[in-house]
């Protein structure tokens, strides 16, 4: 897959601004606030139906404007597609090829790609939740059973917990009987994500830190006994927690650089290049489930990383077919002629 | 004040560390994870006894070593002082010249420091509850009448929340009671410190993005109107709710960029911008509080900046006497000649 030309109108601080990209590496660089991001985010949009930094799909129309406008034109089982989606505080419209679609998240699926940003730290630094959501994001794309299991595992612990609250003891073990498969198949699948994921990170880590930093990923399951009588034992304590306090809900996913917990050990560096790694291994997991070449974009390029990673980064990209690239620094020199780059002043190429 | 000479022993991955200081920039750089940040976390932690990555005091200590050791000598009030502090997993040993201190916290306000760090950034896209950390850490630090009142505050507030959930009506009026004269105090004070650091900010933030970004701080109220009966209006939804959903412990932070909300409509670069303006507010609001300067800390300095406003930020470093900076690139070129610099390597000056 290859996105060859993509237009933005009206989005963000873009006016009216056209793409031809390369196949191969393409380079978006400009002083801070000048529109590079959104950029990326457009090319986030068109892949999943939303944007990475608002829910509110208003924050994406020119401010004084009353419309937003996205046009891809891309390569894709060797035939010319077209992909555009117009939106106004009334009307959705999304067209791929000539058939209309009714919601975004039709589009998903059409123009894969995967995207790091500086906020996927908090995959590192920030709570659980944000590590099973995103094991969650990736099986519920790929497998439908997944989700399924997801929302009848969330719906029953919800009806469990309600029970716990009102002293309903004669209602639980339903709840838990309903619970129970799901949250072996959320398990196993997770630690399977998990496990699949750990080969391509470690080597990317390995690659990027010059094979200093080494790898290791655990899913921290609390149900790891795969005990169904878990929840029965744990009824009194859930009484008076007024909570479900095990189970797939609660699970973690560990980073441990030379055996030491990421989080805590390692420096932003580090923990930089781990996310780094993350993202190039989801790439491979992705480029495996779909059989072609998702798109990659890096925002704020080289963030924190020191000029070897940076350099041991660059140097892997021919790997990945397209990718795209935001910087504030002028990294060009760094990067091999084949590269086409667009300088971005005030939403637009200058 | 100066930090003329600081020793760090078994401290993160230092054996042994020197480290004799300039009175003006110190440049602290080298590769990821090689020790650089573990220098700012020990001036930090020699400034308010605790560590910006961990809580946990065995974190800090060497790996296979049973202790850690920090000592620092600096010239204050024209004197020369020493601060010394020892751990281990039994002993706390914490000297201030010669006398002995018992607590780590009793070291706050020897050698005060204000720190920039990458996490910072939680300030613009975290949580309102960090916002009102920010403004209570200093305000409870340059004010001890302020500490009273946010603890007095919280408690009474604690009270009303339990009778609200125990359905207790009549006690409601007695917690409000206590509750008003403090959150009246907590919200004048926090208003004013908005509004003293918005001047400092929006002048450094000027000078960063030469004058393209406009701030303004607004603090949020839910009590703006002051009115002593809004709790009591407000007791049959609390009731519903089981919490006090009005008062200084719901109030927020807004930062405006232009007119529009910096956590939602500016870019990273512009966001890191603005953390940097209000650190250095921050720098001049604590210099006017204590009358010297305290010692600046910039980790992961320039990160996310375009050229032209790192070269801004470094231009304004003479304004703020002794100044600490690490970096994973080697900007050394970019600093005045009186800039001393540290190339650190497996947590040694190399």
């Amino acid at each position: 897959m290859y996105l060859k030309h993509l237009i933005l109108r009206n989005f963000r601080n873009h006016k009216e601004t056209d793409f031809h990209f390369s196949a191969l590496v393409n380079l978006i660089y400009g002083n801070n606030g000048q529109g590079k991001t959104s950029i990326l985010e457009a090319i986030y949009f068109l892949s999943t139906g939303r944007s990475f930094r608002t829910h509110n799909l208003s924050d994406l129309i020119r401010e004084g404007q009353q419309y937003f406008y996205l046009e891809a034109h891309f390569i894709k089982d060797e035939l010319q597609q077209k992909l555009q989606v117009y939106y106004d505080e009334t009307t959705k419209r999304i067209q791929y090829n000539h058939t209309n679609y009714p919601k975004l998240t039709s589009i998903i699926g059409i123009l894969p790609s995967v995207l790091s940003h500086p906020n996927d730290l908090a995959l590192i630094i920030g709570t659980p939740h944000e590590r099973r959501r995103f094991l969650d994001i990736y099986l519920s794309q790929a497998d439908p059973l997944y989700l399924h299991h997801l929302n009848r595992y969330y719906k029953a612990m919800k009806q469990r917990n309600h029970a716990l609250r009102a002293q309903e003891m004669q209602t639980l073990p339903a709840w838990e009987q309903i619970m129970f498969p799901s949250a072996l198949y959320l398990i196993d699948k997770r630690t399977e994500l998990s496990s699949y994921l750990l080969d391509p990170a470690t080597e990317w880590l390995s690659l990027l830190s010059n094979k200093k930093d080494l790898l290791d990923i655990h899913y921290q399951s609390s149900l790891a006994k795969r005990d169904p009588l878990k929840w029965e034992k744990n009824r009194h304590k859930d009484m008076l927690l007024k909570a479900t306090s095990l189970g797939p809900h609660r699970d973690d996913l560990l980073f441990l650089l030379s055996g030491k917990q990421a989080k805590n050990f390692s420096s932003e560096g580090q923990k930089r290049s781990l996310i780094y790694a993350l993202k190039l291994a989801q790439w491979n997991w992705m480029q495996q489930k779909i059989g072609y070449s998702p798109l990659l974009c890096l925002d704020d390029f080289g963030m924190q990383l020191d000029p070897k990673r940076q350099e041991n980064l660059i140097s892997c990209f021919s790997r990945f077919k397209q990718v795209f690239i935001c910087s504030a620094n002028v990294i060009k020199g760094k990067f091999a002629d084949t590269t086409r780059s667009f300088w971005i002043e005030q939403g637009a190429i200058s």
